[in-house]
């Protein structure tokens, strides 16, 4: 089964609460999810990044063998740029600059050799283009995709449109909240299912996620972890680990979707351990595997 | 084996943000832990009221079998009082109104009969309170206190000499950040340890609760509900499960430790469901068994 994510790639700058920084790094929300998902098998990006895009970058992809067949680098234009700052909670953050370039233009078009592509994650991007980019893949078997409270406010009708073609929605939990008016994420979660998906995933940062699906219901913990250095990318990991384990695992019912959750969980807790994709450059399949063994058996009583 | 809990006992007037108000119900913290530690065995009360109490309240200690031996009622005083309301997330509330009135005087003496208790929860009142209480059971086996935020913010030096004499201490997140100064509950819970408790369990609300013992650490989600009418006393009743089940186990081991917050998450999750002990009133131990098998099968990844 072949597994293609959507999405932007960008070069961040990132401030810590402890006065650490991380000076232009390879970021975005395709980038984190493409290597998170690789640990499971192959996986197919589309996006667009500038002239300026480094060279080392492209390195990036390679280690984790990502099929680059649909980046485009697209002369006379810049990569998307985002400079954040995390609060002393590590949760919240404000963004200090952002300069969309190449994201505020045409979207990258989709290589004809990706059009059998059975499992689609639609990152976080206008819900137009994730729409626009949907129909580049009519043999989808799952198609999930993941949103943020930009589009909420300002292109609601749009997504609501979007909902009725997807089989998963991810999102987080005050995304939920605003989307569905419910202050609790188990009602908020039922009401997105009413909008279409066949399942939500609501992310709760270190509290957590929650899935809903036909099959049934499931709350699962963060993995506990004291070494939060950035969270940058924890809910593009988490659903990059999520998308490959369904994508390995071609299984639809709720226990895998809850293994696939599980595995998210645990992709995101290394994910935190550095900035950008430096925990996950080192990481190996058979850490991996052992931390999840580790969640599993801590869950059971 | 004889669990014993020693706190408040009071008379709530709760407001919730839908608009409904439940006035002068029977409430307090040793209330809330004895009715849901009775799903376990028997449990001794220590605790005084004012000669305003109502009679129907005694009724519902004797529905809940509690050996009230230790009851005071107290000529000339009155009954601890207090109005609250919730705030639209059913989490932060205000306090619209407080009278310490018999809380503010003299201990209630500890009846001899009950200094043989093995199993001992000091839930919240005044450090200094809670240690002169403590020194009525020389055969305590396990000895656990809960606190708040006004003790570690103006008795925190008594609270820290408290915590060198019990096992284990429950509280919430945000006190356990006040107490440590650590915002990542980890680190804290790491950092209680080392003030003297042999575990501690850290309250999340709807986010669940996490374990830190010697033999290991435990994150547990909260049981997922929609049905969220009065979140007064979930603590108390977290705490009430935690301890009968460890009580009737007799085991002090991480993994009966696992056992118990899980036991006090589902009974929390039932007291929830309506204001003051109207769930717990009508709540069966086949109904709490039922929902716990449930839980660990939800976690069963």
């Amino acid at each position: 089964m072949s597994l293609i994510v959507t999405g932007s790639i960008g070069i961040d700058t990132i401030e810590t609460p402890d006065g650490k920084k991380a000076d232009s790094v390879l970021g975005g929300s395709s980038i984190y999810f493409a290597a998170a998902a690789s640990y499971f098998g192959d996986v197919r990006l589309v996006g667009a990044v500038g002239e300026d895009f480094p060279e080392a970058f492209i390195g990036d992809f390679k280690h984790f063998q990502v099929d680059t067949t649909g980046l485009e680098i697209r002369k006379g234009s810049k990569t998307f740029r985002w400079h954040g700052k995390y609060m002393e909670n590590m949760n919240d953050r404000e963004t200090i600059s952002v300069d969309l370039n190449v994201l505020a233009e045409a979207l990258p078009p989709v290589p004809e050799v990706y059009q059998d592509s059975a499992f689609v994650f639609l990152a976080n991007t206008h819900p137009a283009g994730q729409m626009a980019l949907l129909e580049n893949f009519p043999k989808a078997k799952l198609v999930v995709a993941d949103t943020m409270d930009l589009w909420i406010n300002t292109e609601k009708e749009t997504l609501l449109n979007l909902m009725k073609k997807i089989d998963g929605l991810v999102l987080n939990d005050s995304e939920a909240e605003l989307l569905t008016g419910e202050s609790n994420v188990i009602v908020a979660a039922e009401k997105i299912l009413e909008l279409g998906p066949k399942f939500v995933v609501v992310k709760k940062g270190a509290h957590g996620a929650y899935l809903k699906h036909a099959g049934g219901a499931c709350a699962l913990p963060a993995y506990p972890t004291k070494q939060v250095i950035d969270p940058t990318g924890a809910g593009d990991s988490f659903a990059g680990g999520m998308m490959g384990y369904l994508t390995g695992a071609d299984d639809l019912s709720f226990e895998s979707l809850r293994k696939a959750i599980a595995y998210g969980t645990i992709v995101a807790s290394f994910n935190i351990e550095d900035f950008s994709l430096g925990r996950l450059k080192t990481l190996s399949r058979e850490e991996l595997d052992k931390r999840y063994a580790a969640f599993c058996e801590m869950l059971t009583i």
